[in-house]
C-alpha cells in the first residue's frame, strides 16, 4: 500500500505523474550550476565531454579489453552473453572485480554531482560495464530502469542516478543511447506480470517491464528524442526514469561504456514490488549501503 | 572472361578500384549543376529535400497503405515477408502492380537526373517499396548493389543509380539509410560462393555478397559515414556500388520509401557472372529496356 508507482499490475497500460523531484539538491550544494540543474531537471539527463582523467580513462579502457578477454569472466554469475552471437554483452559488479573500476565510480566529481542532483549522501546500487561491439551490435529496446528497480528490486523512490561513462566515441551512427527528454516526469505502468527470475531473461531481452507502443507514441509525440554524442571519456548523467534505449550497431564502431548507479542513502531497497524475491546483489545492492565519499582520492 | 568485377571466387576479400565513371554526363545535359555532379562523382550520393509535388506524394502514401494492407500482396512472389514478425519488408516490381507507382518511377524529374548521372536513356532495372516499422524496423546490413546484382543479375558495368523518394521523415534516430561517401570508387571482392536460389534468403538477411569486416573498417576509416535526413518526400540518388546499410529502429516513427533503379540502355543484363541460373525478372527486369520517356506527363 505503500506502492507509488504501480505497475504489471493492470491489463492496460497507464501513464501517471511523476511523485518526486527530479533534482533533489541545490546550487549552492556542488558543481553543477542552477542552469545545469535546470537543464536535468527539465530534460531528465546531463552530458559532459570532458570529466574523467585521460590517465583514468586509459586505465578503463585497459581494464575493459582485459575483463573482455578473461575466459573466467564469462563464465561468471555476474556476466550477461548475447544470445546468438555468444559475446559478452554486459558485465555487473565491476567495482567488487576491479580496482580501477572501483576508483571510477568513487571518481569524485561523479560522486559530487550524484550527492547534489539527490540531495543526500549516495551509495553505488549497480555497476557494470556495457559492450555493443562494431558490425552486429545489438539494440536496447525502451525502458525506465527505474520501473524495473522498483517492481523487481524494492527501490521506493525516484530518488537515483545514473551515470554512463563512454569509452568509445558515441555517433550519431553507431547506435548511441537514445533519450525521450521529459519522459522522466511521466510513469508507464507496464502491462503483463513478473516471471519468476526474471533477470535471467531480461537482461539478454526484456519482455516484461517494456512499454507499450502506443505509451511510447505519446512520449514521443510530446518530448521528442535526442542522443547525445560525444568523444571517448564523455559522460551522461540521466534520471533513473526516463525513457530510453539504442539501435543496433552495424558500423565498425564498438560502443563500451561503465555505467554506475547512485541511489540516495534515503532511498534504500524495500521487498521488490512485484511480490518476488529479490534479484540477486550483483544488480542490485541489498546489504552494503556505505555512502561513496565526496573526496576520495581518484 | 569480360567479369571486370569478380566476388565470391578467392578464399580471401580483395579491394579493387572502380573501372567506370561515375558521372556518364555533363552539366549540360540536365538538371543538376556542375558543382551537383562534382558532388556525386566526388561521395556517391545526391539528397534534395523536395522534387516530388505534394499532390503525387499524397498518392503514393496512399498506395502504401493499400498495398500493405491487401491480403493478396502478402502472399505475392514479390513479396518479402520479415522472418518473425511476418510483417511485410518489401514489395517488388510496384509499377507494374500499382498505376501511381509507375507513374512515380516516370516522374520527369527523376528520369532526367538519371538520365543525366548515366549519359543515356535509361529503363527501370527494379522497383520496390521497403517497409521499416517502428518499434521494431530490422536493420539492413552494409551492402554494394553492384556487387549482387552483378552476380546475381548478370549487369556488366557500374552504369546504373538508385533512388530513393522517403514516403515518411528520415531522422537520425529513425534508422535512416547510412552511406559510407566515396567507397563506390572501391570494389570489394565478397568471399562465399552463390547458393543456389540465393535470392529466396538473400532478400530477408543477406549472408553471401556481404564485405567483411576488416575491408569495412578500411572503407569507414577513409570515407567517415553520413546519414542524409529530410522530410517525407525527400529523393536520394546514390551509386549502384556506394556502400550502404542502415540500423534498427526502436522509435515510433516507421521508415517507408519507394526505390526505383535506373540502368544505362547500354548497360543490359548478360548472364549472372556467379554462373548460376539469373534472379527472377520482378528482381532484375531482363525482357523490356524499354526507355523511359525524358519528358512524360507527371
Amino acid at each position: 500500500d505503500d506502492d507509488r508507482y504501480p505497475s504489471r499490475f493492470w491489463p492496460e497500460p497507464r501513464i501517471a505523474d511523476r511523485q518526486d523531484p527530479v533534482v533533489h539538491g541545490h546550487a549552492g550544494d556542488g558543481p553543477l550550476s542552477e542552469t545545469e540543474l535546470r537543464f536535468y531537471r527539465d530534460n531528465g539527463y546531463l552530458t559532459f565531454d570532458q570529466l574523467i582523467g585521460a590517465d583514468e580513462l586509459g586505465a578503463c579502457l585497459g581494464e575493459l579489453d582485459a575483463l573482455r578477454r578473461d575466459e573466467t569472466v564469462r563464465h561468471a554469475a555476474e556476466a550477461i552473453i548475447e544470445p546468438g552471437s555468444g559475446e559478452l554483452r554486459s558485465l555487473f559488479e565491476v567495482h567488487r572485480r576491479s580496482a580501477v573500476l572501483r576508483r571510477l565510480c568513487a571518481y569524485p566529481r561523479l560522486v559530487a554531482i550524484a550527492r547534489q542532483l539527490l540531495g543526500s549522501e549516495v551509495y553505488l546500487h549497480q555497476s557494470r560495464i556495457n559492450y555493443k561491439s562494431g558490425f552486429r551490435g545489438k539494440e536496447f529496446y525502451w525502458h525506465s530502469d527505474f520501473e524495473t528497480w522498483h517492481m523487481e528490486d524494492g527501490i521506493p523512490a525516484m530518488r537515483m542516478v545514473s551515470c554512463s561513462v563512454s569509452l568509445t566515441p558515441n555517433t550519431p551512427h553507431n547506435g548511441p543511447l537514445m533519450i525521450i527528454p521529459g519522459s522522466h516526469q511521466r510513469y508507464i505502468s507496464c502491462v503483463g506480470a513478473t516471471p519468476q527470475a526474471h533477470y535471467l531473461a531480461s537482461l539478454r531481452r526484456q519482455e516484461v517491464g517494456v512499454p507499450d507502443d502506443a505509451s511510447l507514441m505519446r512520449l514521443v509525440e510530446e518530448f521528442g528524442i535526442v542522443a547525445p554524442t560525444g568523444p571517448a571519456g564523455s559522460v551522461t548523467f540521466f534520471d533513473c526514469n526516463v525513457m530510453h534505449g539504442s539501435n543496433s550497431n552495424i558500423t565498425p564502431l564498438p560502443r563500451s561504456n561503465v555505467f554506475f548507479v547512485y541511489n540516495s542513502v534515503h532511498n534504500t531497497p524495500a521487498a521488490p514490488f512485484c511480490g518476488l524475491p529479490p534479484r540477486p546483489s550483483f544488480i542490485a545492492e541489498r546489504r552494503d549501503f556505505t555512502p561513496l565519499p565526496p573526496h576520495a582520492a581518484p
